[in-house]
């Protein structure tokens, strides 16, 4: 995807806002067939290893690591200084269940491994992109089925830009192959010959890599909704003890689904959460953990409504 | 959109194929409130005009001559030569009605306002490029409501284009208003600016306006699938006659809906065809729209699988 050249001369005349990334064909291929299929992760990765489409050791790109990098090179485009791989929280798609997906669908939702970068307005009075921070991070997130990144579906990736004067950006394309591939390199050759023909190149200013102390919001600080699945005990008494504990973390919650089943099987609840700092809800999903009526580790996705 | 950019260097490796393009704001617009509210198109216009989305004058926009325009311009930087715009067969949504829109959600397609520039191999054994023909029109267009393009709505514009390397790409952006316009102009300014600066005026070459004799396809023989709503009287007998008209221009029937009603009424009546070209289609709806049972004008849009 031609999406380099778009953010450094395209939107040459824009501060750069969120970006949104779906950046991993292979994630996202496993993400679209357990959606179609309503099948798990094991099975779908599993399938897609037969087929080619995933590494006989996926862990790069299912753990998040590859969307990782490419998330760093777009806040480092947009941002102008380096950004630490270090510095940037990482969440892949091994948790993801079907359960999850056909939650998120219910609710008007599809889950999608997104690189995120946000600006973040810190200072008031100070000149934008001088004084502000951003945010960092990969992980899973429940985006509105209406919104434009929901209908990126197979091997196709797409980075979904806002500018501050050009408004709402996408560019979409295969996000894997040799024939992609050599298509951008191809490009980036076609400029390299352009550049030393006319001896211009330094025409389009290289990247000097620099960071900037704290310029990265750490994670723990970083405000979202959250999607909460836990496995329960289906017995009186469960939700007010789970609902205390957030209440406890000062973490709102927004709406709860309860499948009905016999009592004292083990079910799913949904809790949909207001806005709350990572650090509170990771908390607050470990005391939760730990309560006797909650069985297995509690499932936590980013909700974001990408306006 | 950086669009131009993307084909003229981001996609240089690739011969284009087929582009699709929204790539009218107040068109798009529209058909989505149209499709979201079941309004017609009269009431919306009115409703568009009011709010600042539509002009006094709507005819550059909603008749398609403004799509003409930038079609035209996205086939010559694809394919090197000029398309005079008299040769862009041109249709607008004026005739779209809220049936039109709810039939073609029934049967899994969203309408839209289309710009089509299509790569036609013509002679074997010809190098791709030097032999091919294009296609170029401007029409309402159903497409597969799975396909990214029926995700574009409201104002926004994309253009989807194909390259023989790098396979599909999409373009997403806010088509219209001052400050994306701004935005564009701004990156052109920083362009020509660095060429002065480097003296590098000519490192992308400028399009030199030549035309290709018989390089476009004449609509007439331009071939596809089509949906036909005609207005007819509720009898039996109806579709004999008018199937017939299709199977004397040679015109397959993939599917017929006809709702049911009190014998006698004015009724729609929808047919879904398989592949044909433009001049018998055409002479058959003329033929069809003279016959007794058929009231008003036969409504005919194009369908493209976008595959």
């Amino acid at each position: 995807i031609p999406v380099i050249k778009a953010l450094r001369e395209g939107l040459i005349a824009n501060r750069i806002g969120n970006i949104y990334g779906i950046l991993n064909g292979t994630c996202n291929y496993i993400l679209t067939r357990m959606k179609r299929e309503g099948a798990e992760f094991d099975d779908v990765l599993a399938d897609a290893q037969r087929q080619g489409f995933a590494e006989a050791d996926p862990s790069l790109d299912v753990d998040g690591f590859d969307t990782l990098h490419k998330t760093g090179i777009l806040a480092s485009l947009a941002h102008g200084f380096w950004i630490n791989p270090g510095q940037i929280h990482c969440e892949g798609i091994r948790f993801i269940s079907k359960l999850d997906i056909q939650f998120a669908e219910q609710l008007g939702y599809s889950i999608k491994l997104l690189g995120v970068v946000k600006s973040v307005q810190e200072r008031k009075g100070v000149r934008r992109g001088s004084g502000s921070k951003i945010q960092v991070y990969v992980c899973p997130v429940m985006v509105p089925e209406a919104h434009i990144l929901a209908s990126v579906n197979e091997v196709f990736n797409a980075v979904f830009v806002r500018g501050d004067v050009v408004g709402d950006t996408l560019y979409y394309g295969r996000g894997a192959g040799q024939d992609p591939t050599a298509s951008a390199v191809v490009s980036d050759l076609a400029d390299a010959a352009r550049d030393l023909k006319f001896k211009s190149s330094n025409r389009i200013p290289a990247f000097v890599p620099h960071e900037v102390e704290g310029a990265v919001v750490p994670m723990d600080e970083v405000v979202s909704k959250y999607y909460i699945r836990l496995s329960v005990i289906d017995k009186p008494g469960v939700l007010a003890k789970i609902s205390a504990v957030f209440a406890e973390g000062d973490i709102g919650i927004a709406s709860v689904i309860q499948p009905r089943s016999d009592e004292g099987n083990v079910v799913p609840l949904i809790m949909m959460t207001h806005d709350a700092a990572n650090l509170p809800m990771s908390n607050a999903l470990k005391k939760i953990s730990k309560l006797s009526v909650v069985k297995g580790e509690p499932v936590m996705i980013r909700i974001e409504d990408l306006s």
